[in-house]
């Protein structure tokens, strides 16, 4: 099955994507809206506890730290992808470089941590164009504490289900 | 916003669970399948940090313990809500009770436990007689080891976001 590593923002953040997401995103029905740390990867049910502990050691090395939004973007042309792009601060990237470089978790990722939360996908050129012009606008100002990430696998019907919290610093 | 405290059990009794769902159940896109532990309650989203403890003291108390089904079930006429029958083991009774006769989550529910994973919701009256006759044939015997429960909560549009997993006797 495949698991997936991702931090839940807050229920205003949430709230905020969602508004689009429910519009523009297919997968809005297939989990909460989230800023991936690892994207998914492969994985036996029966080893979950393990990457669990690994996690947790990770956990424990982080204290809670700031995240703000800057504004709405897309990775237009290399897909017609539009998020709420994120301050890659520090620690996030820390946080995010210890999981993707750790050889525990597989083949690292060759794609440039771009830290999002994504609120519009699979949308034609022409779709992609109107909204992002719109949506693109937006003031997106939101800052707040994040102090936890969840390890979480995906259903057979494509549904997402949280396995696990881990909390900075604990 | 609305809080809640729920188990997710095992993917493949997910799975099991999900193929129904997503036909007699119009919530499925909003949660995936689950043992209700305490239904929806009123929390402020600052509060969570104080439920978190109050719920990791909870869970140390307790050791995983056995989950298995026995039936597939409906409370009809009382609504017409089909589910997989949990055997009401005592840990799980116990569990239930701490959680629900605690004054610190409000007043308890006047519900008897009847320890269950939805499959089947919002029928009308012939649907759930023609959905039942035949569900209810189905064997259903799984189980596992129940080791952690989780707080979720809900977003505006109805899905709801897990903030907090507690591992038994962590």
């Amino acid at each position: 099955m495949k698991a997936g590593i991702a931090i839940f923002p807050s229920k205003k953040l949430q709230d905020f994507a969602n508004s689009y997401r429910k519009r523009y995103d297919p997968k809005y029905a297939l989990i909460p809206p989230h800023l991936t740390l690892k994207g998914p990867f492969d994985i036996n049910e029966e080893d979950l506890p393990r990457y669990s502990e690994k996690l947790e050691e990770i956990a424990q090395k982080y204290r809670p730290f700031p995240l703000r939004t800057t504004k709405i973007s897309s990775f237009h042309p290399l897909n017609n992808v539009i998020y709420i792009k994120i301050e890659p601060t520090p620690v996030l990237v820390d946080l995010y470089n210890e999981i993707n470089e750790d050889p525990f978790f597989g083949s690292p990722s060759e794609n440039q941590f771009v830290p999002h939360i994504t609120i519009g996908q699979e949308l034609s050129n022409g779709e992609h164009a109107d909204v992002y012009s719109q949506l693109r606008l937006i003031d997106v100002e939101f800052e707040e504490t994040v102090d936890r990430f969840h390890l979480l696998y995906q259903l057979d019907d494509g549904i997402w289900t949280v396995y696990e919290t881990f909390l900075l610093g604990k």
